[in-house]
């Protein structure tokens, strides 16, 4: 039996950055506050609770409190609330992210009508629509696009989206539209996850995906992972029961771009355990077969 | 047997336009001349030279005559040596090609890599080009992309490409581009004429499309049909060989945007002479069945 790792797993650069700056904070405040989650991973966030870093939900909640922005960003006007309220911020949204919200906003600015390619529940894209001025389209894809003739349209997507959603919609748009400006917005990191994620499950019998329930970009991966192999989606090894691997020959893992490391390990070295192969457990990611840092 | 014609067929506004401003010039011109065909339609421009519009290759030639641009337009160094050499002229350049003209320049001036789809040889695509700074890629298709990243690209087409090309072209460059900007600047004309093809070609068991054999949108028309059923592209009725209806039912007739009337309806007599039924003949287009006027 073969457990192999996709090779880009786990944490990508906006959620290692967000962790470290939030840590860092910590290290120098009594007490301090993120607004909403800082990453979509409850492990994680459980974790920094240890370390004093408590997730609020609502600016009430803050109480003058140093406050930390997530990785996914906020809205526009929670922002200028805390500026006009003179809390002091620690902003760890993902530069890929505040990078969307200035393009969204030249769009805006320049008259296309925009539409948002992604999920109109997500922190992301909540904090992204708010700064665009006007009428805004969000679909998860061009299955929900509306069939009628548009001038200039501007597309721009949530982060974590995938890359082919965005093909298909642009296709099914260009015989409606005059003119069509993508700013393509998905975050390198999320596609190559999604290519290695794709490139291990088309060798596997079976995939298992951690990341937060919540997390979309972990979501993601399961959905693609599912068109090629079993997949099952776990946030921790303690969702493993062992009679999934009977009769299974290739097993793949794969993480979100917001799960920890050692949760990776504790989930590897679980199956391992289910396997009877003590011997080949690991200690760190790295060590999985197949891990590759990113580069 | 029957014969009939794709519901849009034959001279577009751009071509009517450009025919009716020579014509109207030359009665109120002694001698006047076309810088290249007016359209591309050997018969059409034979028969304008009657009535003393005479189609001249170069600048050199003009001899301080009036000089009519032709549908397709000119370079813009042309039209500047036009000018600065007083001679008077008259713009027949299509409208959606001056449209066309005009925003290529505002993708070159706004810093896009400027991607024009379209036949590098055809008039329409030099004069188009020459109104753009620095390099520009000029591809027919997805297949002579280069294969590298790219930051700004900006798309422009020629008017009388197919939109399934342009697809193709943007699905492709899609994971290679930061940002993609696409004016559809194919022409409505061209869609319908191109839509209207594939619907009787579909129901036919031949086809036979008229047209210059330099018109470009004609040999799009006849690349498409080809798809669906046996197809001749022919210039005029004096290529028509009878035995091709043999065993043949069902026979649609299209024609491209530069092709006069009167030689859709000589084609048509020709087939019903083919077939020995001459009463059917007619005197109009308009009484070939089913054609329908562009709205």
């Amino acid at each position: 039996m073969n457990v192999r790792i996709a090779k880009n797993s786990g944490f990508c650069f906006g959620v290692k950055r967000a962790i470290n700056m939030a840590l860092e904070a910590a290290h120098t405040h009594d007490s301090i506050v993120t607004l909403g989650p800082i990453i979509h991973n409850p492990q994680m966030v459980a974790k920094l609770s240890e370390e004093g870093i408590v997730s609020i939900e609502e600016t009430s909640e803050i109480y003058g409190r140093p406050t930390i922005i997530r990785s996914h960003g906020v809205k526009k006007e929670t922002l200028q609330q805390l500026l006009h309220d003179k809390i002091e911020i620690i902003n760890a949204t993902c530069p890929y992210v505040s990078k969307a919200q200035e393009q969204a906003q030249i769009l805006s600015k320049e008259g296309y009508q925009v539409i948002i390619m992604g999920d109109k529940d997500h922190p992301e894209v909540k904090a992204l629509r708010s700064y665009l001025d006007g009428e805004v389209i969000i679909v998860e894809n061009a299955g929900e696009l509306p069939v009628k003739k548009f001038g200039k349209i501007g597309i721009i997507c949530q982060t974590t989206r995938n890359i082919t959603d965005l093909e298909n919609l642009v296709q099914k748009l260009i015989p409606q539209s005059h003119e069509i400006r993508i700013i393509n917005t998905i975050c390198n990191a999320t596609s190559v996850r999604q290519t290695s994620t794709i490139d291990l499950a088309r060798k596997s019998d079976l995939m298992i995906v951690i990341g937060g329930r919540n997390s979309s970009n972990t979501k993601m991966l399961a959905k693609i992972s599912e068109k090629y192999a079993v997949t099952y989606h776990i946030e921790t090894e303690r969702e493993i029961e062992c009679k999934w691997f009977n009769h299974v020959y290739d097993i793949g893992i794969t993480a979100g771009a917001s799960t920890p490391d050692w949760i990776i390990v504790e989930v590897y070295n679980k199956i391992i355990e289910c396997m009877g192969n003590q011997g080949n457990k690991v200690d760190n990611i790295e060590d999985i077969p197949g891990f590759k840092e990113d580069e």
